[in-house]
């Protein structure tokens, strides 16, 4: 992994994905007592990140190789991604989801013309019937974030926080990332490393699932006690990836971690004052910078919206707080 | 009024107004039977783009009638506008709001330091008021619409909007635009007469303040038979603008007149497919966009939401929509 595979990805992604804005709000600059600048991946293709990577994956694959298929496993966003990727390129994807997701991934990754096919997240293993599925049609397997070309897809998400951080004449920050299996943590990280060495990435979960927080403390690949049925359906892993971990252990400063009220209560406020949806795993980032501000450091804070796929009864549930 | 007065505009708002990106969703081009360009002004600073043409305003001003103050009266968007351009310049703002006004328009008025004056939209004067108060104190009036350097500044809008078609491949279009007094209508249609003349302005209004589609059809300004009450508080003025209206009868085509339920509908399919916030006033024009198909011309068409500042009821209530 290295910033040549970022701006390779960057390459084959231009006019494709989205360059999406960095926003900021007075209201929410005085919540945090500091500038808070916003990078709302809300507003990319599929309503998440997950398309850089899902782009960067399938465009890197041989022509061939590419046309049999692909398929890949998620609660909703990577799933959409490589769905509408998949679309795009005209080759067919079947995509394992959960079926506790929430209906409007599911639709949102049949309305991309992908091939549904959902499981039980408590008693099977979307491993092995991904496995099986894949043998039979010739499928090539994309995972959400233990994939190089994934990681230096959402590292183009970086490539643009260097840029526009730089232009708002922010140089020094951290960077909280909404952070699952770790590969929008890692692009970033890379990115910045690279781009923007005054940038810090820093983590940000939900409480209960702070596999990476806790792994980055103890320096070891830690597991989270459960598996499902939190708040934040988007980043809820079992534990940080192979391939991410090392890079983030390398890169990013201490985790963040917020409590689902916390994440409801920035998803209010980036309504009312951004103007944008946010899912809740999507929320931990502007959780972690409007409330947590004691745990960081600097002028500005900069942070993720990676994600705005959500029911509108979730939608709802923030709007009463 | 004419191209260099906002381009003009432009250049004096460089790196102050967010250049606000052209989205798209696939499930909206599917409801619309074509492909659907949205220009998010709710993204605008303020959250609306009365910021563009209050900025324009306040920065045209000689220095010293600037130093004095302002004074405008709003519903609440071009108040934010004022406001917040005037505390970036370090001037006073007084702004006369109706008491009927969305608090969340109100308070944020206060948040960017103005001063608010709240009156009585059906038995007072905001203009009799208005005039006491700027004579008093030496403020300058800063009309909504019925100004030059307004309309230049809503203008930088139509610009950006012009670009970002030709970049998406689009050059023929209509473009539907949510319209009040004519302001973003008027500004648009001359910045689109220079740089994107295949692309045409259409005034989207909500039934009830249907002024300007009357008045474009009858050749001569219309005027509503009420004035306050409607759903869409952004865009309920009395008649069309003395300077907008020449201006949008000579370049805009037919007015698109859409129902209070088509708009809840276009602010709840914003939210789930777009990500983003529109107030009622500020998704007319995608109301127009996809539900009002058959008035329509070519594969394409383009529309603003043109502000996402609301009560959080009022969107509770589009969610159930």
């Amino acid at each position: 992994m290295n910033i040549q595979m970022i701006e390779a990805a960057a390459t084959r992604a231009r006019s494709i994905t989205r360059r999406t804005p960095l926003l900021s709000s007075p209201a929410l600059d005085a919540i945090a007592g500091r500038r808070v600048l916003v990078k709302p991946e809300c507003l990319q293709h599929t309503g998440s990140f997950k398309f850089r990577g899902a782009w960067s994956a399938l465009t890197a694959l041989p022509e061939d190789q590419r046309a049999k298929g692909v398929i890949a496993f998620s609660s909703g966003n990577h799933a959409q991604g490589v769905a509408l990727a998949a679309q795009k390129l005209g080759v067919p994807a079947v995509i394992l989801m959960p079926s506790d997701a929430p209906a409007a991934k599911i639709e949102g990754t049949r309305s991309y013309g992908a091939e549904v096919v959902l499981y039980d997240r408590t008693t099977e293993s979307r491993e092995e019937i991904g496995a099986a599925i894949a043998a039979e049609r010739g499928l090539t397997l994309v995972r959400p974030y233990d994939e190089p070309q994934v990681i230096a897809g959402q590292g183009t998400c970086g490539l643009e926080i260097a840029e526009q951080a730089a232009e708002a004449g922010v140089t020094e920050a951290d960077v909280l990332v909404c952070c699952g299996g770790g590969g929008l943590t890692a692009g970033i990280a890379l990115a910045l490393e690279a781009r923007a060495p005054g940038l810090r990435v820093r983590p940000a979960e939900p409480e209960g699932y702070d596999d990476t927080a806790r792994s980055l403390h103890s320096g070891s690949r830690e597991r989270n006690a459960q598996e499902a049925g939190g708040l934040c359906d988007a980043i809820l892993t079992p534990m940080p990836g192979e391939l991410t971990f090392p890079i983030n252990a390398r890169l990013c400063g201490p985790g963040v971690v917020v409590s689902d009220q916390e994440v409801l209560r920035a998803m209010s406020l980036a309504l009312r004052h951004l103007k944008l949806v946010a899912e809740p795993g999507g929320a931990v980032a502007l959780a972690a910078a409007l409330f947590h501000g004691d745990e960081l450091a600097g002028e500005a804070v900069i942070c993720t919206i990676s994600g705005g796929n959500l029911d509108p009864a979730m939608l709802a549930r923030a709007l009463e707080v």
